[in-house]
C-alpha cells in the first residue's frame, strides 16, 4: 500500500476530527485520568460533542452522562477509554454494537508490563479484529488536533495550534514538546501519542501526515519500529515532498534496556538506524532542543541548495564559535565573493574583518545591519545565512531606572523614548528587510538572539513562523539539518 | 613563578578593587563609549569614586569632572582609558605621573588591526614597561567585580553577584554570559575582557582567581594562548583546587582564521589542545550552554567518585533518552544494588521497570518520588544523579481558567487553592530532602524540568547555587563534566 489506504484514512480522520466523542470512562475525580481527560476536552473547548460513560452518574463535570455506550442517542465517530485493562475488551464489544469504529485506549497494563499484559494486548486487538474496530494505543496518553480543538489529553495543556504534526511512542516526550512549542512559538496541528501501537503504527499516522495539506512538518519520537520495511517505505515517502524529523530513543545498549523495560518493546539495532533512516531521507536529531528546533523550522524556511553558510555578527568571538560549529557539523564557511566584499567594503570601517563571518563590531548604527545581510545573503557563495544579534537590546528599562540618577543632567524620560522607539523601528526594518529577502531568493535565515524579544518583534517572527535561537549551536545544528534536506530532496529532482 | 607574584595580585587587586577610578575620556554622551560606560558605573553603584576625566567638562554625569589626570586631587588605583588609540600613549604618561599603576585599556584599534596597530601596541607596552604601568587590554570590553559593585563595562548590565571568576578573550561572549547568568541565576565575581592581552594574559587572571577564597569556579573563554607552557602551568595549580572551564574558540580551521581577524593573534593548533587541556586538568566544553552550565554547577555540586549514574523520572521515554545521552557522553547507568529494587518494589506498582532508570510513570503522589530518590542516591553502585521531573506542574492557572466552566460542579476556587497549596509544600519537601541527602552523601544530583518554578521552589534553588537544567542532554553534559573533573582530583589525591 504506498499512500495512506482509504480506510485507514477514514479512521484517523475519526481519531483527529471527530465530531462525537465518547469518553468512556470520564468522572468527576479529578485525580483520576478519567476526569482530567474529560477537563482537558472541555477548557480546551472541543469543537464537536463530547458523552461521557460511566454507570455510576447522570451528569458529569457538568455534561449530561451516560451509564451505557448504548445510551448514547447519537453516531459517535471515536470512544476514547481510560476504564481498567481487564475492562477494556468488553467494552470494544459494546462500541463495536454502537457501530463505533474507532477507538483510542488510554487504559494501560497491557503489553508493557510483561508476558500476561502481552497476552491481554493480543486478545484486544483480536476482539477488534473481529468487530472491525481499528485501535490508536493500548497505553497511549492521548491525541491532540488544532482542526477542531481537540486536546484528548492526560496531561492539562493548552497547545499552540501550528502546522507540525507528531507522533510519538512516549507520552511523556510528546507532552513536553508541546509545551515547549507553547513556549518556543512552535504550533502543533496534530499530536498522537501511540502507545503500545498493537494496531495502528507510527508508520501509519506518518502516512496520514504526508497526505495532509496543511502538515508542513513531520515529527516522529520512536523507540521501537514495528515493520521496519513498512515504516521505511512510509517515511521515504513523505520525506520527498515534507520534511520528517525523526528522534530515536535507545540509541545506546543502555538506552535500549531502558526502552525494552518501557515501552515493552525491543527497541531495534541501534546504530543501524543511522544509516536506514537517512537512505529514507529523514532528518534524525540528537537531542530534545534539535528536535523541536527543526519540527519547526524545517517546516517554515526556505531549503537551501547547498551547505555554504555566510555568518554576521556584532561581536568577533560569536563569529568564530559559531564558524567551529558549522566546521564540526559539516557545514562550509566559504570565502565571500569578491563583489560581496567590495560591497562591505563601501559599508564598514577600514579595519573590518574583510571576510566570512561578516564582523560589524563596534558600528552603533543599527540599520547597517540590514545593509551588510542583504550583501552576505545575495553572496553567490553563500546558501543560507546565520544572522547572530540581528536586534538591538532594549535599553530602556536599564536607562529609566537611573533616570533619577546619574542620567537625568543629560537624558530625561523623553529622550529614552526617543531612543527606544527609533531602535525599536530600526529593529523592525532589518528583520522586515531579512526576512523578505530570504523569500525572494529563497536562501534560509536562522537568528540567534535574547528570547527577550519586543512584542512587536514577536508578532513579525510568529507570522512568518520563525523564532531566535538562543545559542549559536542550536542554529547551526538547525542549519546543518536543513542543508542535510535539502541535499536529499535536490538528489530526487535530478 | 608559581603562585600569583606579589606584584601582579596588587595590580590586580586595584583592578577588581580600586577605591578611586579615574575614567579618561568620559563624556555626556551616551552613544560613546566613554558616556556609557561611566553610566554603567554610576548606575550600578560603584562602591569606589570614580573621577570623570576630559579636557572640555567640568562635570559630566552628575560627577565633578577633571581635565587631566594631574588634577585629580586624590590617589588613584585605577585609571580606565576610552579616548582614541593615538592618544593612549600619551596618556599612558600622565598616569604614571600620577602615580598610577593599573591600567584598563577599553580604547580598540591596536594589535587586532593589523600591522600598523601592532606597532602602536608594542610601543604603548614599552611605555607601559618604562613607567612601570601593568595594562589590561587594550581593546577590552572592561571589568566587572562584585565586591566593590563595579560594572566598568561597554555594554549595559547589571550582573548578578556570585562565586564565578570569569576571564574571556572575545568582550562580547563574556557580556553575553553575563547576562544568561542573569536568567539561569550564576552569579558572578569577577569578570575581564582581557582584550588583545598585550601585558596582563589570561594566565595571570588565573592565577589571581585561584588565590581567591571566594572564587569558586573559574571559567576561562580563550582563542589564542600567548605562553602556553605558562598558561598551562598556571591553569593546572588551580585545577588542582578549583575547577577551571575552558571554552576554546577557533578549533577547526575556519574558525581559526575567524579568530585571527577577530582578536588578531594566531589562533594555536586547534585539536592540540584538547590533550594539553585534559592533562592540565582543565574542564573543556563545547558549546556556549554548556559553558556557563558548568561555570556554575561546578561551583556548587559535589564532586562525584566514578561515573555511574542513577537516573530517576515520571517519564519512561525521558528515561531512555537520558540514558542514551549518558552513555554517548561516557557515563554508565548501572544495574541497581539487590537492596535498592527491594526497597523500590515496597514503594512502586508491581509493574514499575525494575531498573535504572527508575521510572514512576502514574504514580501521582508526588512525596513518593523524594522516598525512591533517597534510596537510589544510597545505592552503592550509583555516583550521581539525574532527576528528572522533581516537582509538580503548577496546574492551577490551568485550572482556575476552567473554574467557572466545566470544572465549577465539583472544584472550586478553594479546592484548586488547597491542591496548589499542598502540591507546593510537597514539592518543597522533595527538593529540600533530595538537597539534603546530596550534602550528606556527597553525590551530586542534577535536576531537570521547566524553568516555570514557583517563587518558593526557586529561592530554595537559589540558595544552594543550583538550578533546573531545561533538558536532559543539559543535565547529562553537565554531570559528564562534574564526573571527569571528580576522576581528575581523585587521582591528584592517590
Amino acid at each position: 500500500m504506498n499512500e495512506t489506504g482509504e480506510a485507514t484514512r477514514e479512521h484517523l480522520d475519526r481519531l483527529f476530527a471527530p465530531r462525537r466523542l465518547a469518553m468512556i470512562g470520564a468522572t468527576n475525580n479529578l485525580n483520576k485520568w478519567g476526569g482530567m481527560i474529560l477537563l482537558n476536552v472541555l477548557v480546551n473547548g472541543f469543537q464537536g460533542r463530547v458523552f461521557p460513560v460511566n454507570p455510576g452518574s447522570r451528569e458529569i463535570l457538568g455534561v449530561k452522562a451516560f451509564s451505557r455506550v448504548a445510551d448514547i442517542p447519537e453516531e459517535v465517530d471515536l470512544a476514547c477509554i481510560v476504564t481498567p485493562a481487564p475492562t477494556v475488551q468488553g467494552i470494544l464489544g459494546e462500541c463495536a454494537a454502537k457501530g463505533i469504529r474507532t477507538v483510542l485506549v488510554i487504559s494501560s497494563n497491557f503489553s508493557e508490563t510483561g508476558a500476561e499484559g502481552k497476552r491481554a494486548e493480543k486478545e484486544l486487538v483480536q476482539e477488534a479484529r473481529r468487530t472491525g474496530i481499528r485501535l490508536i494505543g493500548p497505553n497511549s496518553m492521548g491525541v491532540f488536533s488544532s482542526s477542531v480543538s481537540l486536546v484528548c489529553m492526560m496531561a492539562l495543556l493548552e497547545p499552540l495550534k501550528g502546522d507540525i504534526s507528531f507522533v510519538s511512542q512516549s507520552g511523556n516526550i510528546g507532552v513536553h514538546m508541546l509545551g515547549w512549542g507553547k513556549r518556543l512559538k512552535a504550533g502543533f496541528r496534530h499530536f498522537v501519542s501511540s502507545g503500545n501501537e498493537a494496531d495502528f503504527t507510527s508508520q501509519d499516522y506518518i502516512r496520514y501526515f504526508g497526505g495532509d495539506p496543511e502538515c508542513r512538518s513531520v515529527m516522529v519520537y520512536l523507540e521501537s519500529v514495528k515493520g521496519e520495511s513498512s515504516f521505511l517505505e512510509a517515511a521515504r515517502r513523505v520525506a520527498r515532498h515534507k520534511p520528517v524529523v525523526v528522534f530515536k530513543g535507545g540509541k545506546t545498549p543502555a538506552g535500549q534496556r531502558a526502552a525494552a523495560s518501557h515501552s515493552g518493546a525491543l527497541a531495534g539495532r541501534g546504530g543501524v538506524y543511522d544509516a536506514l533512516f537517512r537512505q529514507a531521507g529523514l532528518i534524525q536529531v540528537r537531542t530534545t532542543e534539535a528536535f523541536i528546533d527543526c519540527g519547526r523550522s524545517l517546516a517554515n524556511l526556505p531549503l537551501p541548495r547547498g551547505n555554504r553558510v555566510g555568518v554576521i555578527t556584532r561581536g568577533g568571538g560569536w563569529g568564530v564559535i559559531t564558524t567551529d560549529a558549522c566546521e564540526e557539523q559539516g557545514l562550509e564557511v566559504p570565502a565571500l565573493a569578491p563583489g560581496t566584499l567590495e560591497a562591505l567594503d563601501r559599508l564598514l570601517p577600514p579595519y573590518w574583518s574583510r571576510g566570512n563571518p561578516v564582523d560589524l563590531v563596534a558600528v552603533p548604527d543599527i540599520e547597517i545591519y540590514l545593509d551588510c545581510a542583504v550583501h552576505l545573503l545575495r553572496d553567490p557563495n553563500v546558501d543560507g545565512v546565520i544572522a547572530l544579534g540581528a536586534l538591538p537590546a532594549r535599553a530602556s528599562g536599564f536607562l529609566r531606572n537611573s533616570c533619577a540618577g546619574p542620567i537625568a543632567p543629560v537624558w530625561g524620560e523623553q529622550e529614552i523614548e526617543e531612543a527606544d522607539a527609533k531602535a525599536q523601528r530600526s529593529g523592525e526594518r532589518v528583520l522586515e528587510g531579512i526576512i523578505s529577502l530570504m523569500k525572494d531568493l529563497g536562501k534560509p535565515v536562522v537568528f540567534v538572539g535574547g528570547r527577550e524579544l519586543s512584542p512587536q518583534f514577536e508578532e513579525i517572527l510568529a507570522r512568518e513562523g520563525l523564532d531566535f535561537y538562543p545559542s549559536p549551536e542550536r542554529a547551526v545544528r538547525v542549519m546543518a539539518r536543513l542543508m542535510e534536506y535539502g541535499l536529499y530532496r535536490r538528489r530526487g529532482e535530478v
